[in-house]
């Protein structure tokens, strides 16, 4: 049986995944913006490490009322701004079978949409992608791309399982976990750190942030302050998580942080869900966590003027 | 009698108050590297907030040997970085009566050339100006002036009082100090979080900063780690130096740091004196300040980014 999706947020994340289900046979649907025009009469475009491919949605709607009735899966890939309000975008499309599947980055995440729907499943997923928009339906996946999938906030689901066996015939590596809020502080190790200080550090790659001993080492406590959060949440993670993260960085090819690309192309930053969140969980602990704060209030000083310049 | 006095390094701040020495009297050469030609033929305009003003220098000189028998003051206006060995730079013109005044950022900046020239009187200044060299040969004032000196590395001397004498008699407000070291650490309470924040956060003048409250935490958490190395260096800070910082900051008509200016203009910054002298000296007394830590870490990567395109 084929599952009905209806991917909102068809920037990077969305249609990449979104097409890749396509391709495993899914009827997939593309909420869009201000892609709208290019997508509904060229497609998307996709070049692609796993092999380029072009993605004809079945359906291209503006607004998700336009959807009709609601779909199995809504793959939400949308950024985590405070402005977005994830909820509201999506409420009138969701039915009482809809599993919404959210492919976003930071942690406690999820909070907000599972308390708006209590009753529906949430699949929280994690994506390890290098994959950029850009051009209106044109989208470049450069490296990675496996995904970690998981009920939220734990535990298995027929609903997971058939999504990561879609994934997985697309060519995309899936994984399903079930304890993924670990999962997302996991990626929080290598996040918390590596994205603001790309920004931060005057837009430095990968290989630039591991060879400087200086930027390296406050990498190195950013992760220490995010497993001791990790641990306080009841989410510890595996002792070697620092250092296998310093040493999976090194081993990239330089590679910019999707934040660093946000900031590049004058785009506000998920700065919330990055550190904003994390330094939350910590006071409710009453864990120290100064480096992440001082990364915190340099890039909200850095977001501001983002934003100041986009609406001035 | 009027002293004699060889400016080295005639910046914005050796020229300025090179310049202003001379207006009272002072017989004052200038030692020039790149604006030499300009300096000889043209001397140094001075546009200024105190009244503009011409200063042709007694001698202008390209290295310090020319100079002749030693000065009575030498005045030491260089950039403190690693690359600049300001012993090496003064040593064949200081005599055994040449007082060694360094009116320059940070602390404990005047260590290498106490011990380089352990006969010598030294005599450590703070200026509180806003000054740039605009163009070869061209100054410009913007805003403040006045000038804290005082024996290095405590206490009276009749040079001193000879300077500052000079120095009130030509307009600048200069105050001695006997205890001219709690004043470094009194004024890194103001450099070490707003100099950094100004160039990390984006290029943000000093209202931005005070205006978001996340710079400002930050900012307060720096001044609150810099009290607390000065304390345990045996110079306490008065208790409202935070607050007095913060709000004299507010009350400045927007404006950027010199940290700022030097970033902006491509040259290296003070990181070191600024940042790192004041870290090294917090290891010694083992007093955590992850927050100058933080800062730190990014300015170098910022740092070695302005020495790698000025060098490629």
């Amino acid at each position: 049986m084929n599952p009905r999706i209806l991917a909102v947020g068809t920037g990077a994340i969305g249609g990449f995944y979104g097409g890749k289900l396509a391709q495993a046979g899914a009827r997939v649907s593309t909420l869009c913006r201000s892609d709208y025009e290019t997508v509904k009469s060229e497609g998307i475009r996709v070049a692609s490490t796993f092999g380029d491919f072009h993605f004809t949605p079945e359906r291209v709607i503006r607004r998700v009322k336009e959807y009709g009735s609601p779909p199995d899966y809504l793959l939400v890939g949308l950024k985590v701004l405070p402005e977005i309000n994830t909820p509201e975008i999506i409420r009138e499309v969701v039915g009482s079978d809809t599993a919404i599947v959210l492919l976003q980055n930071g942690v406690e995440i999820e909070e907000s949409v599972a308390r708006a729907f209590p009753n529906n499943e949430i699949i929280s997923g994690l994506a390890f992608i290098c994959v950029t928009r850009t051009d209106p339906g044109h989208i470049v996946h450069v490296d990675f791309g496996r995904l970690v999938i998981g009920r939220f906030p734990a535990g298995k689901s027929d609903k997971t399982d058939h999504l990561a066996r879609l994934f997985n015939e697309s060519g995309v590596p899936c994984t399903v976990s079930e304890d993924v809020v670990t999962d997302r502080w996991r990626k929080l190790v290598w996040n918390a750190p590596f994205n603001p200080i790309s920004v931060l550090g005057g837009g430095a790659d990968t290989k630039t942030m591991v060879d400087n001993p200086e930027s390296l080492k406050l990498a190195r406590q950013v992760m220490e302050e995010v497993c001791r959060i990790a641990e306080a949440e009841g989410h510890p993670l595996p002792a070697g998580v620092v250092e296998e993260n310093i040493e999976g960085t090194r081993r990239m090819s330089p590679y910019k942080s999707s934040m660093l690309v946000d900031f590049e192309a004058g785009r506000p930053m998920e700065v919330e869900a990055i550190l904003g969140n994390g330094i939350r969980a910590a006071k409710r602990h009453k864990i120290a966590v100064p480096h992440m704060e001082s990364l915190y209030g340099l890039l909200k000083l850095v977001d501001e003027k983002i934003r100041n310049q986009r609406s001035p």
